[in-house]
């Protein structure tokens, strides 16, 4: 248990994964008001939304209003994703405001998903990292993380056994040592749920034990089948200390049965259970819980999280004591 | 990770747990039906329904009906819930069919809880169960389980500590001790979700220290807030391989808003992620599925387990996976 990190630091991604995923037309101001309000949860990088192509994303539409729109504050890095020349272009516009998300860095770690999302391959990605490397050690970087996306399974693929996923890491790392910068990070995204704990523990020992000099892990867990929260917490006792997370769960589809794009894990509930063991975070639980609420009323159905649906831990002296008194007797289970 | 249990059993808790909270009157019908449907999916163990004061619990109002329609499996054990003398006696004319749950062995954590949940002291459940262990004594009995509920915290009370919990643990020992019974397991029940990861795994430890001949461990876990599949993972890894759960999380209430009574882990989320860490189970996952679509249907609202919404993990070459590539492409996170 001594790997446990003392603080973990969350990315909410709420305003980017869940809304992308909406079928229902979410009003700008209501998006607006939302990443105004993660804002004042401790949170400390917020992805807000997605320079994409409307005909795809038809929800991402309004990217240039949010961003125009939304008041960042002092100490909060606000991030957009961009998967071509065309979004970063964009994303430019609002410099200062406004970052290009470590998005098109990531490799899928399957063939199959690079075509779905990107229309390119593995290798084609590994091209134009490779250009987006040097380019990035001629501007001055010295130290950056290698970006597996889908890297524990694929719907359109199957499994990804961990030999296939070293092999696009080792590319990556490869890249990035032949233009002199340090890899000194990981990010792994289990994009579909493929993931459980013991693949996470071991994956990350593996990676470790190739690359002892990786030390700033990060995780993106989806949902989508149960396991984000074991997998998570499998993570912690392995030392990770950075993970992606969606306010109330956002990003899923409880009642859409595809399971293609269910949420990230619940950026309170993953607080919670960090607060629990003693872990620190950013995240303001009661005002997480707060914005929690507030998606639940702009996406207009129930989401996934579950903290902001029961009651926090009552204490003795505090109004959810007095809460709980008040219900009426009978046996539970 | 070497503790990891090679086989898991699950206690099916569905039509006990899920069907008492429901505010809907469920029809005897459904409840048959949803018995009967999960006795084919290889559990070895249902607990069907609960012979309470109607005035109490009215939706366990038809519990004799239930146990007379229901069809039992040969090798399947049923069990009902009772809390006092009456029902215990209701259940003896069911010999043979159905068995009383160990439901009556237990004392409670805390006064507030034993107060609500069976109108008196810890104590006084301590005296009881003095009672019922001299009976069982003398019936031959040779083994037995320390049985503590709300065991982690309270909703009424708040923190237990580690210590109190271990005190409640000592009584009921000495009782058992005392009339030559040997004390070689312990279920241990989050009755309203306040454990954390490290408390399970510091707890068990705790105890196994104090008892090394409590070998035989269950857990009844909860997922009010969110960490019933991390406590339970946590368990696992502590080398448990007994749980308590209930087809499609039935006995949570999403839309409550109270978390009073969520519901315990879902068994098809557990026996999924057993499978995909190579743990075996008792649970023919394909049919658990069948069973909490048809526990949503006979709720009518959706309930909060995972896997039964989305697509279990496609192979290739499967209909799951011709499902998948049959979707429009497009960017996800």
């Amino acid at each position: 248990m001594s790997d446990f990190p003392k603080f973990v630091h969350l990315t909410e991604m709420g305003p980017r994964e869940g809304f992308q995923i909406e079928s229902k037309n979410i009003p700008t101001d209501d998006k607006v008001r939302f990443i105004d309000a993660l804002s004042e949860t401790g949170v400390k990088r917020i992805q807000i939304t997605a320079f994409v192509s409307p005909r795809w994303v038809p929800q991402m539409a309004d990217a240039d209003e949010v961003a125009r729109r939304f008041t960042p504050r002092p100490g909060v890095t606000y991030t957009a994703l961009a998967l071509n020349e065309r979004g970063r272009q964009r994303i430019k516009a609002y410099a200062g405001k406004l970052s290009l998300d470590e998005g098109p860095l990531t490799v899928w770690a399957t063939d199959e998903f690079c075509r779905r999302n990107n229309n390119c391959t593995r290798l084609e990605q590994l091209e134009g990292l490779a250009g987006r490397a040097r380019e990035a050690a001629a501007g001055g970087l010295k130290e950056t993380a290698v970006r597996v996306g889908a890297a524990f399974g694929c719907n359109f693929h199957g499994e990804v056994p961990l030999a296939e996923l070293m092999w696009v890491l080792e590319r990556q790392w490869r890249i990035w040592h032949e233009v002199g910068v340090k890899v000194t990070g990981c990010w792994l995204a289990d994009t579909m749920g493929w993931a459980n704990p013991l693949q996470i523990k071991r994956t990350i020992g593996a990676i470790r034990e190739r690359w002892p000099e990786i030390v700033n892990w990060s995780l993106h867990l989806h949902d989508t089948r149960g396991l984000g929260m074991p997998n998570l917490y499998a993570a912690l006792e392995m030392g990770v200390d950075r993970f992606d997370a969606c306010c109330a769960g956002l990003g899923g589809c409880p009642y859409g049965g595809s399971g293609n794009a269910a949420g990230n894990v619940c950026t309170e509930d993953v607080g919670f259970m960090c607060r629990e063991m003693g872990i620190g975070t950013d995240v303001d639980l009661e005002k997480m819980i707060e914005c929690a609420r507030l998606a639940e009323e702009v996406v207009g159905h129930v989401l996934p999280g579950h903290i902001y649906k029961g009651w926090p831990l009552p204490r003795l002296g505090t109004r959810w004591h007095a809460l709980y008194s008040a219900r009426p007797a009978g046996p539970v289970g």
